[in-house]
């Protein structure tokens, strides 16, 4: 019998792990939150992931639990583990990308460096990081951003008085995190995947491009990093990924600084937008490697398959219609392009697809992706 | 909505089928034998190809019908295109593909080479065949046959008595196919996919080896092709596939004899053995080209992702028990080995999966895709 992999969550990250599930004779199930999700082929179940008995249930369906998402309540995962179903990532690790205060605490005390940081619960201790930073910072609630959501940049205390009002109602003891604005050059992600037995296997850093808080261009490997600023962004990745104990695909999201410095700005536990080139330009994708970890597979080879790839999302689109109206003309007009889309309704601003050139001129690369995605109508 | 695919026959071409149409944004359907297909992913019926109803049933629930095998009857076919379904590729070309007696008088009009062949009804005229050939001939039931069934090396026009008994049985006129015995260097095969509205995409010439009429490996590109033969193998391909008016991918199986010419041993309109190497050694594979194709969708680069693949079937393996048992062994041996399994129980001798090694040097791919399929247990 095949061993089944179930996912909790049906967005694009479990649809992109169906193929990589096929390819490895896997036995793929997503608990999904409704009917027609992204990764509607492989829904088993429908359901709400806050729900111990749903989450339980499906538990009891597959060999091995893990996720389109970080969502999943802490206290869920710890019933799981304690009825001995497999979870990867497990909750011991899940809390650090789970809870930012949490992440920043636990980096601290690995001596990662970081922006300067502080857990805040009032206008008061607000203001007096505000004051010590140049009167401005990121202000980040703790718990559930994304995508640039629960994240926000001031300039006085009073503009957290709705996020503040929210933590006070809620009586659960929370703060927000505020961080300085950090004077950086560009943005960098690496990946890592790691076993529960302990492999880990690690992609090229990579350059991301956010517009709105949202990732827009990927370009692997970052262009122009030196062996030296590969090296490091790697052995942050590792040492976080071993010392948090995380299991299957690590994304550290970093900052490059203008005095050359690497930040780690983000964790996520999980296959990442940062990764996706990888379905097309590595040997070994990052879903393909997330299932593999997770089973406590050999990990696949990481190579590049050719020296840049460079991926662009399809944001939004037109209101009316799905990508296909304007499918035709993008194909043709780049045929080398690969083209990936999640099955979603677009609206404006939405992840409904990404695609990816892989050549050996950067330039080049950039050009066809682009103007793909251009042609798909993302809102770029 | 998404475009809806239907693929007859849920073997593992549906199945590889499956990645390319999550990629591209399609919802994939397939009409299965049986329950536990190799594509029951995606199998959203099961049923008998050979029931009209079944067929119609299907059809409906879909926007293009396309194939897994060749098997379903052309008189269901026929109806299927007189309600107005769309059906790639349409029976017009399929009966070539399906009647080895039409395709051999079909391609003897349109001046391909071939092997010398006749059509036999009889012991006198098949041994009238043998004594013009040197005593010995490829006999073969016209239709029904493949991986070497329905296809025997004789002798004697007495060893086609019981074939020859059932065709008389059958009482509808058919007859055997019988062909000279090619004195051929080696096997190469033409892929070549063809939309509707005309564009075709070719990938390289890739040479066969077969044993036991089952294919084992495949080299791609074929290793040492002249320009000349490439050209001609391309050339072909492309004059079948506009003349049978073939749509979706169409394979072209070839001798190369001792005397460097290049002859036309079989068809295939679907998905073929001899290019599952593009799943990853070409920017497009062939299961993402036929989808494009059958939905008249502009065709994908189908340029090379390294200078060499290699890909080797994995037959049978152990009779107990699933890939999986070897499969830590296989991954850990072999990191940059892509392995592709079927979801199907292993008998000695059965398809239950393939590998594909890429390289720069096709040495090293050929050692690297032979261990890993070793290491599966692979019947070699």
């Amino acid at each position: 019998m095949s061993v089944r992999v179930g996912v909790i969550g049906g967005g694009q990250l479990a649809r992109m792990m169906i193929p990589a599930a096929v390819n490895l004779g896997l036995e793929i199930r997503v608990l999904a939150e409704n009917e027609g999700s992204s990764a509607q082929l492989a829904a088993t179940q429908v359901g709400d992931y806050h729900d111990p008995q749903t989450v339980l249930e499906f538990a009891s369906t597959v060999d091995v639990v893990t996720f389109d998402h970080e969502h999943v309540p802490e206290s869920i995962l710890r019933q799981l583990v304690a009825r001995g179903h497999a979870v990867h990532p497990g909750p011991d690790a899940l809390q650090f990308a789970q809870d930012k205060i949490r992440m920043r605490q636990r980096l601290g005390e690995l001596g990662v460096a970081m922006p300067e940081w502080a857990a805040v619960t009032s206008e008061d201790e607000l203001a007096e990081f505000l004051e010590a930073h140049g009167g401005e910072a990121v202000l980040k609630t703790a718990r559930g951003g994304y995508d640039g959501k629960g994240v926000r940049v001031i300039r006085d205390a009073a503009e957290a008085a709705d996020w503040l009002r929210i933590l006070d109602e809620d009586a659960n003891g929370g703060a927000l995190l505020v961080e300085e604005l950090v004077d950086f050059r560009r943005e960098l992600a690496q990946l890592v995947a790691r076993r529960p037995s302990g492999q880990v296997a690690l992609w090229p850093v990579v350059e991301t491009v956010q517009r709105g808080g949202v990732c827009s261009e990927v370009f692997a490997p970052a262009p122009g990093a030196s062996e030296r600023l590969a090296q490091v962004a790697a052995s942050i990745a590792t040492l976080i990924a071993e010392e948090l104990g995380v299991t299957g695909v690590l994304a550290v999201e970093l900052f490059e600084t203008t005095d050359d410095r690497l930040l780690v700005n983000e964790l996520a536990m999980r296959p990442h937008n940062s990764g996706h080139w990888s379905l097309d330009g590595s040997l070994t994708s990052q879903f393909e490697q997330h299932l593999r970890a997770v089973l406590d597979l050999p990990l696949g080879a990481t190579d590049v398959r050719a020296p840049w790839s460079v991926m662009v999302n399809v944001l939004g689109g037109p209101d009316s219609g799905s990508l296909t109206d304007t499918y035709g003309a993008a194909l043709a007009d780049q045929p080398t392009v690969k083209v990936h889309t999640y099955g979603k309704a677009p609206r404006p601003g939405r992840k409904v697809g990404h695609v990816t050139a892989v050549s050996d001129d950067l330039d080049d690369a950039v050009f066809r992706a682009r103007s793909v995605a251009a042609l798909l109508g993302s809102d770029l």
